[in-house]
């Protein structure tokens, strides 16, 4: 019989890990002989690509309006998820992707304080029923996960923002993650080898179960 | 008495007019002696502009999801509206829009039939109170118009849509202009002379009254 694919995100702030953790996943499903297609948001169609250009550059002449970041992040979504995560899904592939959906709800809802119920239309609207099995979300000082990002080099417009945004946008992450049970909360101020421990851990607890049972 | 700025919009199908529409207009304005800011959409910006190129260009390589062009075109829309239709207005000047949010409802909601719950979703959260004061639709037969646009040089990817599409788009464009009393339709298909007296005839009876008021 041949097994239904499942939609893993992973989830954070600048910082926070998120690499590492899509590399322990990517093993992790290649020991259960999976098939993954990986993905990465804003981007991951030539389209959606070119709307991560758009919004992560750093441009003086114009200043990009909150409601216009927070429209070109679902438009780059809905066309990754049209083009790649739902075929992918559909033909019995698994589908790893580094952020989704919980990513504008931080950063848009929490970061740029937008308002929760236009952010909810559009996910009611855009998204349909594709939805994550499985998002963990790994939670890091926002004054820690930055100094990491700023030891990468340069960085983008979104991560030039203040502290106090990314306080808001982590605040927000930690609010939703406390509601929904399929999302798992990975402390990733651990060290690395108990940040992977915990994400096999989460992995065999939530997924395991379905692939063998 | 500094007089407030009004926002006029010219609408139509592809080969209806809009650009010798917009020069009348123009004109009867600077006989007022009024202060014009002219926009296009989608674009207008300079990121606005790259999205126009993005939903424009066609491209063999990925199928541009209906939702995904319908959050590009808001996306535009709402950086023109921050950016430059707004603060024109609150500076007292006028403002001339080539396409507004009608286009969205014609083109998505009547040629790609997206659902219009969607599409006032939208609508309602992202365009605030700013609406149009006048919109000139400028009615004409998909097939006349296309054949006019044909003559001007290559189509873009939505002027390469199938006449069933354009035929769609008329009815809604017909369908808004018909319940909404700020849209004055425009017999495109008469003798360029009668249209021009036509538009002039509008703004003189929607607009003046204001103006000397």
């Amino acid at each position: 019989m041949t097994k239904a694919g499942k939609f893993i995100v992973v989830e954070g702030l600048e910082g926070a890990g998120k690499s590492s953790a899509m590399a322990t996943i990517r093993n992790w499903l290649q020991q259960q002989q999976l098939t993954v297609v990986c993905t990465r948001e804003p981007g991951g169609t030539p389209l959606a690509e070119k709307l991560r250009t758009l919004v992560k550059q750093v441009d003086d002449t114009e200043l990009l309006a909150p409601e216009t970041e927070l429209l070109l992040m679902y438009a780059a979504r809905v066309q990754l998820l049209t083009n790649v995560i739902r075929p992918a899904l559909a033909n019995g592939n698994w589908v790893l992707a580094d952020r989704h959906d919980m990513s504008s709800r931080a950063y848009q809802g929490g970061g740029r304080q937008l308002d929760e119920q236009l952010i909810n239309n559009l996910r009611q609207t855009v998204l349909g029923s594709t939805r994550p099995d499985l998002t963990l979300y790994l939670d890091i000082d926002p004054a820690i996960g930055l100094s990491r990002a700023a030891e990468r080099g340069e960085l983008d417009r979104i991560e030039q923002e203040q502290l106090a945004f990314f306080i808001r946008t982590r605040q927000k992450y930690q609010q939703i993650a406390a509601t929904e049970p399929d999302i798992v909360t990975i402390d990733a101020a651990m060290p690395l080898a108990e940040v992977q421990q915990a994400i096999v851990a989460a992995l065999n607890r939530h997924l395991l179960g379905g692939l063998h049972g």
